[in-house]
Order: structure tokens, then C-alpha cells, then sequence
């Protein structure tokens, strides 16, 4: 991923062409007027010219690894600014918004969940003052929605401009940001739920994990926000003001996606906290009933071994363990055992050990 | 809650059916004029008409889940705005205000302690040059207290526009928010007070739950902030002058709020800092008693397992443990042994152990 | 604390009432010319209406709790705001500068040390054309060395108009704040003195105290600023450029201030750090020496433990314990078991444990 | 490092001999117009003057530690600005841009993966109207790859102005933080496995200086960032608008760095938590393994210890040991044993320590 | 130094006295034109006014704690400011520049290596048309390398205006932060040095210092790099734009010490966590011999026990401890002991605890 956005030198194309050419290029072109609309599947670039001298919008759409030949052609029909085109091949940029003569280019990060692991796909999107170019690498292509809206109900969209189309391309890939967060929502649940139960080391590796995920998705989202701010404050004139009313409901979802992100990530350190103090907690346990079980035996064994001296065996001497010669010597040690571990549970019971 | 935001797309209202409709719909009305003063409940919001076009202000207040066919009808007698409508009835988005041709959009949370629980209700409103509609999801009406007030001393609401009504409802709903947090002060102190009586897993777990709750509190207080400084730093020519000055008030008390709740998230991980630092103070100060205890004795029991050893038994060698049979042998032993238990417990006091 | 502020509602005066009406109040009239000084103790407030009137500076002070009655002739004296005067009833009010139509109004929050622990009192100014009205609640007058000093050299201050005097006031309140902080300042060296020589749980506790205190003097005293700098960003035509100057070096005064705080705030965070440390530090030592006795005599107590049995009793077996029977038995297994200490000894060594 | 910058007083060339002058100076010179290219190494300063003076664009590279005479030379003929000429000779300076009246004078840091060290050379860089002075320290030349594309398809070059190839050098400073993140990015997936497999204390040294040299590289990547954004905000009339379409690429890409860099940081800090809470929870584990072990034998041991006292030995009262002389009494103490040890199981197993 | 800055109220001169005033003072004055030079001490103040009266620059410095008469003399003979004054009175300022009619005035702090101590002292100086002031507490004159410059090479100066002299003498103050801040790199590599070999508690009381002494520096460097910046954002007509190139040189500097002293906070703070990760690692160590010897010869010192019992001494009974009386019952002993330490060691080593 870091080695994305390094070949700038390239400008002449033969950067281009080391790039993935194995994977097969759809190019799919919708095109409509007020009255009409029109769609199909193109095999050549150059196929799409009438539509495009045609009245009416045109929007082409080019999945998977673009193939360099395709590429220049449309560079030359719709005249594409080299530092793009290089943006659009070298797949993993950040998300920006840059303004040419012609055209407005916005690259977005469309987050997906594939079985359990995350992607990240490259949308770019050339919107013009009738067509918009827009590019996704992978196979399966995220505008397939939007193009069944179209054929549904597309006369609400035939009479208005191109750059409400742009607002719903930009509001689809926005929104896929929901599935994939509503997603560590559940995660975390299940982990809060884990950790109260029975913490582990594989919940730490689960938490770490969380976290660092998350903090990948941030750097995904965070621009995001950012170009999305920037088509707001900007004057673009290709953007009617009309459409901005609903850019700004795109970007209220933005700032929603952020602070939800934020608010996991915050979770997922408090959880982190939790994990530590709960083994630390659980240390603390494992000891205290060690020291409870050790201080009261330790003692008895003391004395035990003091009565298993060979002292008073074959001596005469009144002073050697007279003890062990006495009646009742043998019960009175007991009584002094108990009454040492006794006086040790009332001590502990004191400090509140138990 | 995540999910919420994400159907922008059903904009003919068929995303709309999907919304709880099981929930009694109760629309009150209230017009007043600088003389006049009406109050009544609508069943069908055709009725509000008459009141609309007669000079005076009204206030439309809907209270439940909205359903679809009322809200087209309001939609049609107000020309809200499509994407307004669908925030009102996609609750759980975030506070945020909006200026439309002829009305400001204005979203709100309200913080409710239901039982022991902070639920949240979206408090929707529309301000227009004469009226304001209202929304909140939920069952009970949060504004009553200022239908109480309008009906009491109405005069002096009634000599005013419309803007310091509208003044008054978001007033109520920011302030709304001092109980919630006043609720978490008294848990705080509670706290605080078993944190250092007798910290357990359980005052953990609280902590937790605090700052948790916290920051999802945050998610809604923060942007409501942003909302009332939106307001007063933009010229909306639908809310005077003179009204910002209260306006400004509210926005004291949303910063104050905001305050309060920073100062109780520092002062609950500053709680976990000190819950961490007990428990870990605890596990020390049982280890020096365990470690006091075993290392006096240890020494002990080895001298009397010495003495245990059977050497001396039936050897007539002189080097076979000529102290068994010393007529003062076993009270030497005993010396011996009390020596080195005072020596090591002379040995921790200089250490300063206890 | 949580509570004030929310009683906006009462705008007419029945809110008011249920305010501390018990503390005495004292109303102080200071009333100066360039030639002339007059001072006074009002009992009734009309009684300042002829200094009002006539030309020269006139300031206002009322000490202690505001009865409702005193309140409403200084309100239609001075034509002061309804939100304005819930303020200064409501005391516990964030610091803040407000600007009405004929005055500029000021909260601050004075912090006293009394006996031990800290309190606010809430300062209320308001600057007219020709006067002052200040209120402050509690019994003590903060305000009299500033009286003093007119009385004293009056001269200075009537030849100049009236702003003087409010720099003068915001001044005390400002400056009362590092006598706050020096006390601090001693508490953190003494803290330090005690954590290097024996922290115990009450300096964690301490910590603790000094870190929440620190807290909630940020909360004033970091608003406090943000009044001075409106007062200095703002062009109140009330101000004057001149006053301006004094105004900018109480404001470096109060960024002092807060310096001193998030100075004194990351050193306590740090002496928590240092006695967690130290604590942990402190385990680690007990474990060193419990760790060095336990394993030497482990060994040796097994060892003696091995020639306790009784296998060599009444066994003529050559291989039950031959060693008890030989000539230097008993020295040989002592020289065996100070071996086993040396060597161990030898290990720690040289895993640098002592 | 910290000593750069320091000997801003000597302004007479005093300070500038004492400056690493054993390094051998190599000036390179490139001159082209939209026709013609020339290249050639210079031993004397002075030759480039036919250069300068005819039309077209001149860029002359001087590599390696400066000798002052040549470089008192290069002053002249420029008119640098003895400031910039100071900084050119300390190097280690800050990334920094300045403008003179004739000329734009650039400080960038280059980071070079030299064996396994990360080294930073100073690059500065002089544009004037139709010249580049750049400068490097150190014996190899970053710019060779620059050169090897003029002088491979220098038409592209040719016909642009000087700005264009000033923006491919910076592009080319910039983009050397590339494979030196890459680098960072391979030893914190190296570091993860360590940390998951076996964390030593080698790990945490690692980490510690992961951490340490991302700081570094920090303080280089961040001010190079701002240098870019200054030349794209400031209106400098050396630099085209055309050129700053280029100009804003690399500064995205500078942007990415910065990310990339943060992003390793924070990942860095978190795999520190990860080993601080490994190592903890290894403690807990082996402190479990102790407990279960020590506990279930101290009370056998005792029980052993018990009857190794001596009391029944020639003592015939009834009253000592008499289990020793039951008819089953040695099979019954193990019976209580094993008792005792299960019990014990069955309590960890409760308190689900295994 | 909490205290500085409170006795605003004594404008009168009372509060200057009470100063330390049993330091010599010592006033140094340079004159200079574009051909003429002079200097000399002077005894008294008014020995100045002929100089200032003559055309050409005149430098007055005053050097150690100011006496209450000299300064008000001073004060007449430029017209300075009493709050001016005051600060330069009342040393411990805040770096901060002031504009006043006439002049520019401006604190900074110059931090002093003294033995091992880091000293600051105040620097307060008056830029005036024709004049430069100069203030510094303490004895030894830090400004005598600029004048030592000024004898030798005058000339480069003496053609400058007086603001070149006002850039030079702050130039010096902020740099004399670099040997500061060197002595702390080296402290931090004697430390990290320490810190791997053998931290003790001692390592952990000198990260707290620096950590410390850090803190305060920042206090310090913070504000004068915020004067410096004011210095060239505001347009003060005393300095000249030729000036302002010498003083973004100065900026760059401050800045760059500014972060030199946030990488060392970082720093110290990294080694605080390696410190605390460190002891935790050799507590755990510990912990693993402990925990290894302990239970390998704790169930062993049981089976002695066991076979201390005396069960088979004057009993007949077959159960009895037959083992006693086996042939190779006290090898076969041996043999169990040895399986069971085996046994253990080899579960040990698959823990991978050694």
C-alpha cells in the first residue's frame, strides 16, 4: 500500500502497463435525456463518441484493472488530465478531490466486507459538464444499485442535471461505510461480553486486531470527509447549488461514519483497560489465596518439624523435648496448631482478605 | 443506530412504510395571535389549514412514530424539504441544523432517564415565518411543560414572534440534559466513595459502564453545541436579533453542559487510574506479609528438618550429630532458631516493610 | 453545581424567591468626581438614584445573597436584562461577557482559599456609561482593597473615567488566582518530598485529590480568560483604547495562570506515573528477597527432608540410606547442602539480583 | 544535530571554513532550451557564467560538503542571500521555504536507508528566473535519476519552464520517504510475530526504538510537508499555475507520508500495550502453575510433617499418635491426603483457574 | 515564581522597593553613528541624554536587579510605560511583546546553564526610534559577545538602523536554548544507556527530573516563540521589512528548538514506559526461577515427608509403610523423586519457560 503513488515519473504510459492487466474490463455506458435513456455494455472506447456529441448525459463506467490501450483512448476523448490517469491505475490513493479546466476528479475508498475481512476498492470519478467517467478496480461492480434505480424510475433523474447522479455515486460509496462499522459494533458487543466472562490471551489479540483495523478504516474515512467538505465550500460550477443541499446530507453521513469510528476506537482502548485490570485483578486473586493457604501452613509445618527432631531420642537430659514425654503433649500441640491458624484467619479476616 | 441515515435512497416514501407505525400518532395545535389564543388536537392535519392562513403563529407539535399518509399531508402544507422528511422519520440521526428556502430544519437529541436507563429521543423542528412543526418520536410529550407556560401567561409569548417560541423549545431541550448528568455526579461520588472503601471487579465494571455511557452521551451533546452556534453565527433572517441574545444564553448552558461532562470523563479515568493502582497496591501489600512470614520461617523449618535427620540414630560416630545429644542441645537449638527469626525481622524493619 | 442555569423559565421572579434569602446583604455606593469622592452604605436601593443622576462615576456593590425585592429596583434603576439578573441570582455560572444595549456584562469566578479547601464565589459586573453595579455572594467583601486604595489616592483613579475602575476589579479576581495556585504549588513539593521518602496509599489518594482539584480550577479559570480576551478582541465602545493596555496584561496575568495549572496538572499526572512506579518497584524488591531465601532453602529443606526418612531404621538392606551410617555422614551432607546454597547464591549473582 | 543553526553570527565566512571541507565537491551543469541540451561537470564556478547569460534554462548541482571559496563565488554570481548561504553550509537544518527579492530558496531533508540506518542528507535548492542552484551533502547524488530522464526525453523538459523540473526534484525528495516507511511497515509486521510467538526483552528494546526513529523521521516529514503547502498557498511568481497542479500531487503525496508514518506510530505505541499486557498475563500463568502446585502440597506436607513428629515414639500414653499404631492407619493418612489434594482441585477448578 | 506579576496595584513606587535591591547595578552605554563608535559604564542616568540627543543609535544596558531610582530616571528620560516598568521590576515575566506609543517592548527569558542547574533569567528590552533599552537580572552580562562584535567589526552595524541591533540581541537570547537542550540530548542518551544495562529506582527518580525540567523549559520557549512570531506578523513600523527576513531566521530557530524539546518529551516519556516495562519484565523473570525451583522441589520435600512418618517404627501391621523395609524400597525412592522433578521440568520446558 505505501508503494502506491510513487511511479509519478511514468507520464509516458510505460509505467502503466506493469500494472494488473490480467483481470477483464467492463465498460458499461447509460446515457439519457430528459426524454430518453439508453444502455449498454461497450467493447471499444470509441463506441461511445456519438453519445457523447449526442444532447444528454452520458456516464461510463470502466470496472476492473483498466488496460492501458482503453485508457488512452479515453484520455484523448474526454482529455484527461497525465496526473490522473496515473491516480486511476495506481490503485490505493488517498481519497482528494482535484479541480482541472474541464473536469472535476474525486477519488473515494469504497470500504467492503468480503467473508469476514475488509477490502478497500479505488472509485474514481470524472465528472464533466455532460458525462461522468467513473472507474472501480475488483470484479463485481458497487454501482449495480444505482443503475437499477435508473432503469426503475429514471425519469427523476432524466430531468435533472448530471451532478445529481455524481451526488448518488458519492452518497453509495459513503454509505457502505455503515455496514462495515455496524460490523465492529457487533464485534465489540461480543467482545465486551468475552471479557466480562472469561478474558483470555486471544481476546487481547482480538481487541489488538479491532483496534488496528480501525484505525486503518480512519484513514480511509477521514479523507473522505475531507473531500466531500471540499466539494461543499469549493465553487465548482460543474456543482449546481441545488445539489449541494444534498451533498450536505452526504456529508452529514460522513461526519456520522467519523465519530462512530471514533467512538469504537475510544471503546476498544476502554476494553483494552478492562482486559488489563481484569488480569491484573485475576492475579491478584491467585495470589491472595496462595498467601492465605501458605501463611497458615507454613507455621504448622514449623512446628510439625520442630517435634520430628531426634532430640529427646536417646538422651537423658531433662531439657531435651520433655514435651514429647508429657500425657496430654501430643493434643496440647494440636491445640497450639489450631490456635496459631486460627489467630492467622482472624488477622486476614481483619485486613479484609476474605 | 448506525443503520439509521443509510435509506436515502427511497425517496417515493416506500422506505417510509417500514417505519414503526404500530405507535399512536397525536398532533396538537396551538395558535396565538397578540390577542388570541388557541389550543386544540388535530386528527386530521387538513385541519390546520385554516389556522395557517389566519393571521398569528402555530405550532404543530407531532408527537409518536409518524405515519406516512400525515406526513405526505404536512409535507405537501408545508413544502418540506424531501431529505428533512426523511430525517424526521429515520430517528437517531445526529443533531444538526439545516436552512431551507422558507424554513430552518433543526435536529435535536433529548436525553431521557427512563428508570435507571439514558435513552434518546430525535426532536425534529421546522421553523417558518409563522409556524413551527415539531416532531418527537416516543411516547410522552417533552414539551408540555411549555404548553403549561403558553396557556398560564401566554401574553407575553403572544407579543413576541414566533422564533422566541422556537427559542424556548430548543432551551428545553439542551437543559434537559443537566439531570442526566447531574445523575452521573451522584455516581460518580458513589464511586469515588467504594473506591476507596473496597474496590472489587464489580467497581470496575462501573467504571466502565460510565465511561461508556459518557461517551455515547458526548456523541449527542457535542453536535448539539455545534447546532446552537450554528444558529447564532449564521444570519437566518428567520430568527431576529433580539432573540439571539437568548439564543446565546442557551448556548452558555450547551457549553456548560459540554464541560461538566469533559470534567466527569477525566474524572472517571482518573477513577480507573486509581481502581488500577489499589488493586496493585493491594497485591503488594499481601506479598510483603506472605514474603515476611515465609522467609522467617523458612529458615526455621530447615533448622528443625535438620535436627529431623536420622543420622545421629545408630552411628557411634562423633561427627554424627554430636548436638542431639548435648544436655543443652535442644534449648541451643531454640536460641539458634529465635536468633535468626529476630535477626530477619530486624532485617525487614530497616527495609522498612513494616 | 449541575443545577444552576436551568431555571431560565422563571423570567418572572417567582424563581427567584426560592434563592438563599438568609445571608444579609450589604449595598456599597462609591461615588467620585474628578474633585469630589463620596462613600456610602445603602439600605435602601432608590437612595443612589440622586448620585446617578448628578455627573461623575458611580459604583454599586451588593454583598451576599440578592433579595428579590432589592433586585427588582436595581433592575429598573439600571434597566438591566431579565437573562442578565437570572445570573446573578442563579449564582455558579460559567464566566462569561455579555454585551447589551447601554452595558457590558461580566461573570467571573473568584477562587478563596478558606481554611483548607477551596471555594468559588461568582462575581457579577456590570459596566454603564457613568457606574458599576457588582454583586458577590458569600459574607466577606472581596472588593475592599480596592476601596482602600480610593480612598487612599483617589486622585488617580477620578481623573479617569470609569473603565479604569472595572479593569481594577477584573484585575483582583484574576490576580486572587495565584496565591490559589502557590498553595498548590507547595502541596505538589511536599507530595514529591513524601512520594521518594514512603508512599503509602494515602499519597495515591492525595494524588488523586490534588488531580480533581486542579480539575475544576481549569473550569474557571479557563473560561475567565476567554472573558478578558472577548474584552480585549471586541470593540465595546464602553472600553477605551487606553484601558485596553491594562486589560491586555491582566490578560497575560490570567494566561499565566493557566500555564501554571496545565503545568501543575501534567506534574501531578507524572507523580501518579512515579507512584505506580515506585509501588511496583517496591513489589519487585519484596519478591527479590522472598525469591533469594525461598529457592536457597528449598533445596536444603529437601535435602534434610531425604535423611529424615526412615529407611534405614530397621532395614538391614545395604541400599537403604547407607550415608547415615557412614563416619563423616553428617558433615559430608551439611558440606553438600552449603554447596547448593553457594552455587545458588552464585546464579542470583550473576542474574544480578544483588 | 542540535548545534546546527547556531552560527548565525559569523556573516563573514570565518565560521564556514571550520565546516566538513575533506569532502570532494562535484558541481554538475545542465543546460537546455526548447532546442538544445547540454551537460558537463564544471572544476571552476565561474564557467557556468556563458550559461547564465545565454537564453535558456541552467541548473548547476553541487554535491557533497561545500568549500567556501566555491561557494563565495556561487553567491556572486547568484546574489544569495548570506542568510540562505548559511543555512546551505549548517546543514541539518530545518525544511523550510524562503523567499528573497530574486529568488525562492527551498530546504528539504532526505531520508536514505544506508545498510540498516536511516541517514538525512540536506537538500537546498535555489530557483531563480531561469536557474536551479540545488545543493546535497554526503558522496552520492540523489538527482542521477532526474538527469538520466532529461537526458532521455529531455523534449518533455525542453519546453517548460525551469519550475517544472524545480517541482520533479522536490517530487523526488519527497518521494523517498516511500520505501523508507515501506521499510518501518515490514519491521512492525516482523515485530508482530515476535510479539505473538515469544516477546523477550529484545522485543521491547525494538519497539522503544521503532518508536524513537519514527519520532525522528516525524520531525522531517511534517516541516517538508509544510514547505510544499507554503509554496502552493503563497502566491510566488516563479512558480506557474500549471506547475502547481504537479506541486499539489506531491503534496498529497507528502500528505500520504505524514499518514502513513502516524499511522505506524500509533501502531508502534499499541504494540507496546500488547507486550506490556503479554508479559503481565505470562506472570498470571506462572503464577497460577505455582499456586495450584504450592497449595495442593503445603497441607500434604504438612500432614506428613505431623506424623514425623516423634511423639509416639517411647511415650505409652494413649493420648500420642495413636494413629500410628492402628492396624490401617498409614493407608488411611493417604486416603485424607488425596482427600485434601481433590478437594483443593475441585475448589481451583470452581474458581476456573484450569 | 507563582508570585511575579501580583503586585500590579503598587503603581506609586512602593512596590518597586521592597525588591532585591543589594545587587550592584551596572549601566553599560554604545553610541554609534555610520563613522563614529563610543562606549562606556555609566554611574549615573542622566550621563546619557547628550547621546540621545545626537543623532545616531544609542544601546543603554542595565544589567543586575534594578534600583528603584535609576529606573524612574530612566522612565523620565524615554517616557516608558508603568506597566512596562513594572514587569521589568517584577522579573519571572512571561516572554510577551508589547506595543506602546513610542516603543516596542519586549520579555524574553534567557535559560542559563549554571553547574548543573538550569537557571532563566529575564530579559526585558525597549526598541525606540533611535534607542534600545535593555534589562537583565543576575551578574553576568549576557550580551558581551554582541558588544565585543560591535568593537570589532562596528561597521557592518553601524550602517544598519537600530532594529538590526534589537534582531541581533534576541537572536542571542534564543539561541542560547541549543547548548541547553544539547545537555539534555546528552542526559537522554547517558539515560537510555542506563536504562538498558541495570535501571534502578534511582533511573526512575532522574526520568521524573528531566521530565520535569522539560516542562519548565517549555514554559518558557513556548511564549518566546509566540513573540517572535507576533514580532513578524504585526506590522510595527519599527522594524524594518529588511529586518523581518533576519528575524523568520530567528523564528526557525525558536521552532526548532521547540521541537527538539517535544521529541525530548516524547523521549522521556518513552523511557518511562521502557523503565516500568522493564522492572515488570525482571519481576517476571524472578517470578519463572521462583516458581521453577519452588515446584520442582516441593512435591519432592512431600515424598520425604511422607517416608518421615513414623507409621513403620514399632508397628506390625503389613500396611503399615512396607516400602520401609523393602530391598531397594529408599533407591527406588530416588528413582520417583528423579521421574517426578523430570516430569516437571520437561512440562516446564514445553511452557516454554526456560
Amino acid at each position: 500500500m505505501a508503494g502506491c503513488g510513487r511511479c509519478l515519473i511514468g507520464l509516458n504510459g510505460s509505467a502503466i502497463v506493469r500494472q494488473g492487466a490480467g483481470v477483464p474490463l467492463l465498460i458499461r455506458l447509460i446515457d439519457y435525456t430528459a426524454t430518453e435513456f439508453r444502455e449498454r455494455e461497450l467493447v471499444n472506447v470509441s463506441e461511445c463518441q456519438p453519445y457523447l456529441q449526442a444532447p444528454g448525459n452520458t456516464w461510463i463506467h470502466v470496472q476492473g484493472h483498466a488496460e492501458v490501450a482503453i485508457l488512452r483512448q479515453l484520455r484523448e476523448l474526454f482529455n484527461l488530465h497525465p496526473l490522473a490517469m496515473e491516480d486511476v491505475l495506481n490503485t490505493g490513493q488517498r481519497p482528494k478531490v482535484e479541480s482541472y479546466d474541464e473536469q472535476l476528479f474525486v477519488i473515494l475508498s469504497l470500504a467492503v466486507i468480503n467473508d469476514s475481512t475488509i477490502k478497500t476498492r479505488q472509485i474514481s470519478l470524472f465528472l464533466g459538464e455532460h458525462y461522468i467517467v467513473s472507474f472501480c478496480n475488483g470484479y463485481s461492480d458497487p454501482f449495480e444499485p444505482v443503475r437499477k434505480r435508473l432503469r426503475k424510475n429514471g425519469k427523476r433523474f432524466q430531468s435533472r442535471s448530471i451532478d445529481y447522479l455524481f451526488y448518488i455515486l458519492i452518497d453509495l460509496v459513503v454509505d457502505e461505510g455503515f455496514p462495515v462499522l455496524e460490523r465492529f459494533g457487533e464485534q465489540l458487543e461480543d467482545l465486551e461480553m468475552e471479557l466480562l466472562r472469561c478474558p483470555t490471551q486471544d481476546t487481547l489479540a482480538w481487541i489488538h486486531q479491532i483496534k488496528r483495523e480501525l484505525l486503518l478504516l480512519r484513514r480511509i474515512f477521514w479523507p473522505q470527509r475531507e473531500v466531500i467538505h471540499g466539494l461543499l465550500r469549493e465553487d465548482y460550477n460543474l456543482i449546481a447549488e441545488g445539489t449541494k443541499i444534498y451533498l450536505r446530507d452526504c456529508y452529514d453521513h460522513s461526519t456520522q461514519i467519523m465519530e462512530l469510528l471514533e467512538t469504537y476506537r475510544e471503546m476498544s482502548s476502554s476494553m483494552l483497560d478492562v482486559y488489563l485490570s481484569s488480569v491484573s485483578h485475576h492475579t491478584n486473586e491467585i495470589m491472595r489465596i496462595l498467601t492465605i493457604i501458605a501463611t497458615i501452613f507454613i507455621p504448622l509445618t514449623f512446628i510439625a518439624g520442630v517435634y520430628g527432631m531426634n532430640f529427646g531420642n536417646d538422651s537423658n537430659s531433662p531439657w531435651a523435648m520433655p514435651e514429647l514425654h508429657w500425657y496430654y503433649g501430643y493434643p496440647l500441640i494440636w491445640l497450639v496448631m489450631i490456635a496459631v491458624a486460627v489467630l492467622l484467619l482472624i488477622f486476614f479476616k481483619h485486613r479484609g482478605w476474605f
